[in-house]
């Protein structure tokens, strides 16, 4: 009698993202009854035909087509805009996304931003090479963290870590989700996405953190930004496609945003002379903010916990919803 | 009967290092018994000779002798290396200065530097105009705040809030300092200063906050630096006299230190083409590390309370020591 297989591809060129044998080890001690394989993504299409669970970072559409035993396809990554969602849902494939964990680099990342604009150390690494001294100019453009605020659009799971590093700060913490919670919650006043014109009106620094889904298609519009506190920062640590930046540029150019800071954009890479690239008050990252050097313990950890609940029929965690239904502004 | 009189120079081109209005009214309300009147630094010398109290950022020694009344010299400034403490000490005069404030600001500014460094910000903002994509150059080198480990050198009042931002990310904090406490404090492993070598052997980043006194003259010396674990990196947000500047540069060419962030150096400003200055692993701010838009409010605040103490005969706090019995690893 066969065991059921459990067929991943976890390839990276960075071993972070990479499934190591110690990985691949304490899995195959911890779920004796299954069967593990490796494929490189070349090799998934033909490995497919006798896998039950798929653990991997791509999976293309038409690989549903050569996966006749196929009943779940996990993700260790956070967002699911990349996966085939809608056409593993009308085949009754479920579909796993990863959380909890990219919360901390994320944070980590978000508030090392945040620091580099207030603090003005961007400001100094440009300038300390050709300006004999610039204190007085840091003097005008410093901002204390102590007692502003941040308002955090798409509040999930990453916002409420990142709302706790910005609230170690001493900082005031807004949520806006389309669900927020009933009570107040870890110091975060949560706001219904209907006001959320009203909360980056009061925000020193805005946090962008939505999914990429139809209704957040360019949601950060020229009326969003223009509704920003004057000289106010913005981040954007979710998804490209959820910022007009047209819209971007024209609030930076009139002066109206402090500085921008982007971790997603697009076109990915931007154009060697793309206007976000050259504005002096813009710093880009290049789809780091989730480095993490322990995020594949923590995704297999993630992926582990699934996986007994798969065996023993409970829901799974992080199942993507088909995109007609889903929550635009869960964020995490 | 004249009222004593207080001799107030808080001068600076930044509104958050003068002394406003309100502040000034504000001690006249609580203080109806004194007599307070402002002095530009030129107009010092002459106003002191009524003067019991003086107030202000600058003190030169030859003001001593104009002043026949004067019994307390108060500096809102954290450090006295610029301030007459022997010469004040051996006239009878006392000379505090301020503590407790420069710590939030100074948090903020270490860990922007940490951020920028082990998220790879400072990386991003000098390629992100001539690069194509630095994904791969920046995943070899960030690192993990959680878990890692800060060793702050001169663990005083303002390593300890520092300290708590580092926890707040998961940081591991080692304090090192001539008398540490007896118990365990704030999260934080005390290490007396004979150790320092083992301190700074297992930190990911070492923060050095030492005051400029005759023994913490470059106290990092090739000797110290050679102890740091290699690959690590090095904060100065002290005095620029503690660090032998040259076993630093010699450090940072080896690789043997990731990086370097320096709020002070020698001379002020540096050079054009000094080589700290031009090293693509230093970055250097301005002397801003306390920079706080609450900094008068705050040191007003701690001066009152002084004023209290000094009326109603009970001991200053942050009395300075003659240079030659106070203890060089306070900090703060």
């Amino acid at each position: 009698m066969n065991q059921p297989v459990v067929l991943i591809s976890l390839e990276s060129p960075h071993s972070f993202w990479r499934l190591s044998s110690e990985h691949e080890r304490a899995l195959s001690a911890a779920f004796p009854g299954l069967e593990f394989r490796r494929a490189t993504e070349e090799e998934v299409p033909h490995q497919l035909a006798d896998a039950h669970v798929y653990f991997g970072w791509r999976f293309a559409p038409s690989w549903l087509f050569a996966a006749p035993h196929l009943r779940w396809i996990a993700s260790p990554a956070a967002g699911t805009d990349h996966l085939p969602v809608a056409e593993a849902h009308s085949v009754g494939v479920a579909l796993t996304r990863s959380y909890g964990f990219h919360g901390r680099p994320m944070a980590e990342h978000a508030m090392g931003l945040v620091l580099g604009f207030s603090r003005g150390l961007f400001i100094s690494q440009r300038v300390q090479r050709n300006r004999a001294w610039w204190k007085d100019d840091l003097a005008e453009e410093f901002f204390d963290l102590a007692g502003a605020t941040m308002t955090i659009v798409g509040c999930g799971s990453v916002g409420r870590h990142l709302a706790q590093a910005a609230r170690a700060f001493g900082m005031n913490v807004i949520g806006v989700r389309r669900t927020p919670p009933a009570a107040s919650e870890s110091g975060i006043t949560w706001v219904h996405t209907t006001a959320v014109h009203q909360a980056v009106s009061v925000a020193d620094v805005v946090v962008n953190l939505l999914p990429a889904t139809p209704d957040t298609h360019r949601y950060f519009d020229h009326d969003l930004f223009s509704a920003c506190k004057p000289r106010s920062l913005f981040l954007n640590l979710g998804r490209a496609a959820t910022v007009d930046q047209s819209a971007l540029l024209a609030s930076l150019d009139t002066g109206h945003l402090r500085g921008a800071a982007l971790d997603v954009f697009d076109p990915k890479p931007l154009p060697a002379r793309h206007p976000l690239r050259l504005h002096p008050r813009v710093v880009l990252t290049p789809k780091s903010s989730v480095f993490c050097r322990a995020y594949m313990d923590e995704a297999v950890a993630f992926f582990a916990d699934n996986l007994h609940r798969y065996l023993s029929g409970q829901p799974l965690n992080g199942l993507a919803e088909a995109p007609a239904t889903r929550s635009p502004l869960v964020g995490g």
